[in-house]
């Protein structure tokens, strides 16, 4: 590395992951997940195919990571000093994410049945678990939780009542939704039901 | 009606009904949703196609038909005298139902991204909440949850986790899903978290 020039090797390659990353979101939402190709992200980005796979291994673990990295930029990951204020802030976030243009086009195409888009979906769901898992650790910490809480527990029931109304209900979802998933896991992680199984 | 044989007319009806049922399910199973027919329906159960379309106005009618009655059957509603086994009994045999390679079949063929099965699915769903709910007005009679609990967001929260089970994270999902959503709810419930929106 020259030190004239520190940030330029690293700034190239973060800017083709970015450009790469938005053409496989823009050929998911245009294509779905079935249609969509490694060729045709590339050619979308602007960049050669090599140069893809130089990165990626296929266009499973591309879709995956560019999904991830949207959800982790869609939904960040607060620090208020607060349980509650927290988790109205990751709902809510996760509530907008579901719900714009882009939002309903991801979740159309990833839940389409294909055996490779459920792998994709867990690989996302984890990588929001693990970012997130911090916000329930300090809460923890703080004491504001029960010693024995399960961070993945917290954030699985708070997720949970808006997918059920993304995937299942169709009922409408918006603030009041993330607002409720905040209450309902609150009473619940308080009462010690987010703890190990009993 | 005929006071001597006056429960044959109903008796034929209900054996068409219950024959039509069980081939449109099997035809969800083996050929899934989109290719799905009238015609392939009434040929399974053996019954002409104008007996059916007499019944059921097209294919999206019949096929809801069939899943909510399937549902209903498999997630009877129990009426035990305690909110905690109630639930209880709601969820494990939920769990049981989606378990099921039937109800494994009827997953995979419901979640397929189609409009027609976001219908289906919501019409099945509910129909669920509507049979169900006596257990929440029963417990609230009794005392047991706060008199403003909206029945509908008890039973929601109370499937939301095993739904998010067996669509987005594929965790393993089982007796302890079952235990753990019942926990969660009867928390959130007795907090007043699914009372009327806030």
């Amino acid at each position: 590395m020259q030190p004239s020039s520190p940030a330029r090797p690293v700034g190239r390659g973060a800017k083709v992951r970015a450009a790469v990353h938005a053409a496989a979101l823009a050929e998911l939402v245009d294509k779905g997940y079935a249609a969509l190709t490694v060729e045709s992200v590339a050619q979308r980005a602007g960049v050669h195919k090599t140069t893809v796979y130089r990165r990626w291994k296929d266009r499973e673990s591309l879709l995956t990571d560019a999904l991830a990295e949207h959800m982790a930029t869609d939904v960040p990951v607060p620090d208020t000093g607060s349980i509650e204020t927290d988790l109205r802030a990751l709902a809510r976030s996760l509530v907008q994410a579901y719900t714009s243009p882009t939002g309903q086009a991801v979740l159309a195409a990833m839940f389409t049945g294909l055996p490779e888009a459920a792998a994709a979906r867990r690989h996302v769901f984890d990588d929001r678990l693990v970012r997130a898992e911090p916000v329930v650790t300090r809460a923890v910490g703080r004491g504001e939780l029960p010693a024995d809480t399960d961070p993945g527990e917290v954030l699985k029931t708070l997720a949970a009542p808006i997918y059920l109304r993304l995937l299942v209900t169709a009922d409408p979802v918006d603030e009041s939704t993330a607002d409720r998933a905040v209450h309902v896991t609150l009473a619940a992680a308080r009462a010690g039901a987010c703890g190990p199984a009993r």
